[in-house]
């Protein structure tokens, strides 16, 4: 069979691919021409080298350097077998990783349109919840007025271990009771929802993984202020007791930044809520 | 409350970012000291900033310009929503690039397996055989002395289109009977395997997306040369004969280069299969 030669022009139509990547890999020695025309220094190439361009074109759409791809066509089969295995393994690291972000993204979504479609802010009233994941620390009893942004560090430590895309959202718990003063309230835990699978798998032991249970719940939603933080905590208990409700959690406090921009002034809403007995019958709202 | 000053080295133990990282971001004011002591120089940070942290590194995980990411920080609540919406569907379509990737490496794979387990070349061998997708296109009377490389290029046209990833084995299909000669081979189609569900929806009229059906194949395969294939197809046909197996397609012809180094010469391995219909009895083989 006698061979058909092929200008640089035709090979770059034929194989999809450009001339002046077809200069560079000439030069680079990763596709060379098969002749070179002494009079015009124009480049020729056999038919029966175009299935090289297989290999360089799919290992470069993969990411594969130049170099590396060079060294994989000396490769013989069972070499280019373990040499795909590596890169399929690369792939799916990195699809692992992806996915992993999405989760989180859903996930902080979620959270952000909970918020966004709140009822009226200082208005107490009733819902049922789904569970929510949260990993959690001993507040070691730290006071509303001792919590820093702070006093996360180390929770947000552990998430960002495994996590770079963290939460909106931080949590606090404590007991639920009446209370006369805000120097009254001792946080028992700080918490954190749960964003993505990796997250469960880093807990050490100075953390927990529990869950705010699906169910019943009475909250009150606020902006961040000290007065307004004791007012709203007492209209929540004082409606629990309106209605005869009977709780069954501690108090979850969820603090939310209202946005994110260093130009104004820092505002935050503040969650609160507690779950409560199903009673088969609503009591009535105010 | 009093609120806690921090220098830039305890933010950066608290934030787990580094003093290089909080130096650029004061100077692109993305994240600004909320003090700069007049007499040493030293930045302070306010405790109620850090959660700002939060956000930049965030979006910096996910691979947001610092530039868009000073923009995220102006947005309000339901458009900082939006632009993780939109963050959201950019991971989506980088995960939906990379599984394409991942199958079609995978697949890739699984043919080269194939070819290492691959019994002795130029035996005759009965092999129960899993479907295999393929898109062919018409060969308008190709001979095995005029198919070179380039008649493929249409072909890896349409597949490249979606993948670029491609295939190391393609084939050609022909009338399953007795040649005396090379030159009385004509090729109805040329196909490739599929190597992704990209490549279905690509598929545009003139091309077919149909299958190698499951099924019995007697097969052979050897080292491509001119009088090594005649002499290999007439043992296929030879043995189908003899062994009164029931040929039920055309020949499948596969080509499969046996190395890309483009420092040797040129080696391909042929592989050819015809279906028989099943008979409930196996023939006994040579």
């Amino acid at each position: 069979m006698k061979e058909k030669l092929y200008s640089i022009g035709e090979i770059s139509r034929l194989a999809n691919v450009s001339i002046k990547a077809l200069r560079y890999y000439d030069k680079i020695d990763l596709f060379k021409p098969a002749y070179i025309d002494p009079d015009t220094n124009y480049r020729y190439y056999r038919d029966s080298q175009l299935y090289h361009l297989d290999l360089i074109k799919s290992l470069k759409y993969i990411g594969t350097p130049l170099e590396e791809i060079r060294l994989a066509q000396e490769l013989d089969s069972e070499e280019l077998l373990t040499f795909l295995e590596k890169q399929e393994k690369q792939v799916r690291e990195k699809i692992d990783f992806l996915l992993n972000i999405e989760q989180s993204i859903t996930n902080v979504k979620k959270g952000m349109q909970r918020q966004l479609e709140y009822p009226s802010l200082g208005e107490v009233y009733v819902v049922e919840e789904e569970e929510v994941r949260i990993i959690r620390m001993e507040a070691e009893g730290m006071e509303p007025e001792s919590l820093f942004n702070a006093s996360y560090s180390k929770l947000k430590m552990l998430i960002e271990s495994t996590d770079g895309f963290t939460n909106t959202s931080y949590g606090a718990m404590f007991h639920f009771e009446h209370y006369a003063n805000l120097k009254d309230i001792s946080y028992m835990y700080l918490f954190s929802p749960v964003l993505s699978k990796n997250q469960i798998s880093a807990v050490t032991p100075d953390f927990e993984l529990t869950t705010i249970p699906k169910g019943k719940y009475i909250c009150i939603a606020f902006h961040f202020s000290p007065e307004n933080y004791l007012r709203n905590l007492q209209k929540l208990t004082k409606y629990v007791g309106d209605h005869q409700f009977q709780p069954i959690s501690d108090i979850f406090e969820f603090f939310i930044p209202i946005h994110y921009s260093p130009k104004k002034q820092e505002e935050f809403r503040v969650e609160m809520r507690v779950r409560v007995a199903e009673t088969g019958e609503e009591p009535k709202k105010n």
